[in-house]
């Protein structure tokens, strides 16, 4: 008998194959200053590439309600939902995020990886006969990867089409008449910024008998009337988007996620997502400053939202002026394109060296050829820090073929 | 062409079923008293449901250190590790941990599922020829939820052991030798509470280039030499058990998880393991705030493990006397198997008109017959609530086929 084939052996080739492309990740620790700068390598820099839109996460309000909470409750909950982890907290911050994106009811999760994996797993694995394909999963190419992962982990069809492309995803929807049918989306794609077909979605979906899921991580909080997202934005509801879901670590300054809709909805993720049932409740104490995170972004007697869409325009505005490779995004996500990997990393080395940190996103986050600057802005910046990064921009070399992009 | 069937009507059919066979799960608030106590529907209940076993999730030392931590870098982190939101924090937690455990690296995540699932996607999955079976995963029946989801996520192919034969897994093992192999086990059963034989699982797997993974959720903090898990408490390190995982919501009363082992296995967890990489990165007040507990746990000046193991023999001896359905568990977990899940409810419900919140575990989270109260004991529980609880149980009808398990 030949010896077993060695599962250790396997990720080392793994590994020497990304470190061979030159894509291989490192973790590096960035800690925050006063002000909100960053200290990365012993260098001061001005972060350009979180998700913190509305400058929310160092806000004295969801400091002073997360210390409050955890005084009264500690730390952590020790237990699930279901057993005795669900605090007085979760359920009126659940009540508060149903009302705002005016559905009927939301569930919490601890991260938004866990509220796309359990969802789907739900929403798609719930009652389906054992042994055969749970359901039909049409996705656009470019959804986040816990979307693409809960349709693995559901045991579902996964279709995906061509990014932003209804067409397409009608067709592979009347390909597979014969399963149950669910189409997931991003409302704002993480890597590109632009916004979904929400509206064409939601009416091919109807006619088609297929539940309509929108991940609007980077939506929530920014875009809609009182920042209720890009399916609000787009002046659609509960009907035409059944199951919508939503992080609260981005725009929201803190942590966690949750799946919003109609009850009988929210109810078979209760009953049947195992990543639901089957984990610690998230600290109280985050639920109460994400509770204070809600009543800033919904009231933004502040103006933030203005003031981030006023970034964006002024970035995009001066990019444009000096011809660097934007994407068609109107959100805080705007990415420069620049093709190769060795590229964009050699561009993001250079604006650190500039007092800018901004991350090269490489394959396979992206697909091949798509390696770029994701740049963000956000509220929190000031105009003089935006023109900043602009000039340190216009004086990075970039390849000729994706300024020609 | 007939209709596509609704994916909204399979999940309500499968909600009925799950009604109609009284295994619906409701979520309620239960909110912490001053002294640990719960509020529960109106009631003030004392908590056996619980994994805060050592009662560490409210000491002054975690709120403090959750406190000034967020004073100084706000609440979330608003970036991926790989992005920008790996903190100083993160760093010197994940160092302890490792240092901790007796392992190279450790790696932090939001939470043990999605620990799991990460690390088995990329131990299990990476390399992997498309189209074919990624790897072969050998696990105990009873593993956790989020073991068997990972090996779904991975595309492994899974084979399930009877709880805590090792000569069972061995000749899954062997049945299968062209694959690449991962054996996964809890180290404590989170809801049998019983130790897996961890000494004959390292054994087999050394034999058969098998890499052994441990969760030891339930271990962590609470056996073995300075807390460090039931892998140090059955003597083994590194060699023998490649893989460790362990949570930081149970015994360390905060919340989150890690994986930590060899440079070249963690290594590959961030460079594959997509729960890991697309995710915001958890709070640094949250690392802050375990990086007071883990303190607390290796020095344990108060004795907290041996007040613990106190309430356990009391525990246990008591319910001995009163011939309850103790199951052969050592630890924190007691479950007392009481068979159908009405039975379970019923007496659940009676021990909260006495005063005490335990949970009824029913099918799916345990097999079919295997309905029981799962009590939990803490440090933090004193002698007389412990034998206030005896009383209750003693008063209860327990079904006579329990009783004679």
């Amino acid at each position: 008998m030949s010896p077993r084939p060695d599962l250790r052996g396997r990720l080392a080739a793994a590994r020497a194959q990304r470190e061979h492309a030159g894509l291989s990740r490192r973790v590096r620790a960035c800690d925050v200053l006063p002000g909100g700068r960053r200290m990365v390598g012993g260098r001061v820099l001005t972060d350009f590439c979180g998700n913190d839109y509305l400058g929310l996460a160092s806000h004295r309000d969801l400091v002073t309600a997360l210390t409050r909470a955890a005084v009264a409750e500690g730390v952590g909950t020790g237990a699930a939902h279901l057993v005795s982890g669900h605090r007085g907290e979760h359920h009126a911050l659940e009540e508060e995020l149903a009302e705002w994106t005016g559905r009927e009811r939301a569930v919490l999760f601890s991260t938004g990886v866990m509220a796309n994996l359990g969802a789907l797993q739900a929403l798609l694995g719930a009652g389906a006969m054992p042994g055969r394909e749970a359901a039909l999963c049409v996705q656009d190419k470019l959804n986040h990867a816990s979307l693409i992962d809960g349709a693995q982990l559901a045991g579902a069809a996964l279709r995906r089409y061509p990014h932003g492309d209804a067409a397409a995803a009608a067709r592979q929807l009347d390909a597979q008449p014969g399963l149950p049918a669910l189409l997931a989306t991003d409302g704002v794609f993480s890597m590109d910024g632009d916004i979904a077909p929400l509206a064409a979605l939601a009416s091919l979906c109807r006619e088609r008998a297929t539940l309509l899921y929108v991940d609007d991580a980077h939506g929530m909080g920014v875009l809609g009337p009182a920042g209720a997202g890009s399916v609000a934005a787009a002046g659609l509801g509960s009907k035409d988007v059944p199951v919508l879901m939503g992080t609260l670590g981005k725009a929201l300054g803190c942590a966690g996620a949750f799946v919003a809709g109609d009850a009988d909805i929210m109810d078979a993720i209760v009953q049947f997502a195992r990543p639901y049932i089957y984990t610690t409740a998230m600290p109280a104490a985050l639920a109460a400053a994400t509770r204070a995170a809600l009543r800033l972004v919904r009231e933004d007697s502040e103006g933030r939202r203005e003031r981030l869409a006023a970034n964006v325009a002024r970035f995009r505005a001066g990019a444009t002026a000096l011809g660097l490779p934007l994407m068609p995004s109107t959100t805080a996500i705007q990415p420069l394109l620049l093709g190769d990997a060795g590229s964009a990393v050699a561009a993001a080395r250079l604006l650190e060296q500039a007092g800018f940190l901004v991350v090269a996103i490489r394959p396979p986050t992206v697909p091949p050829g798509g390696a770029r600057l994701r740049i963000t802005l956000s509220a929190a910046h000031s105009e003089a820090r935006v023109d900043a990064l602009l000039d340190a921009l216009a004086r990075i070399p970039l390849p000729a073929q994706a300024i020609a992009v």
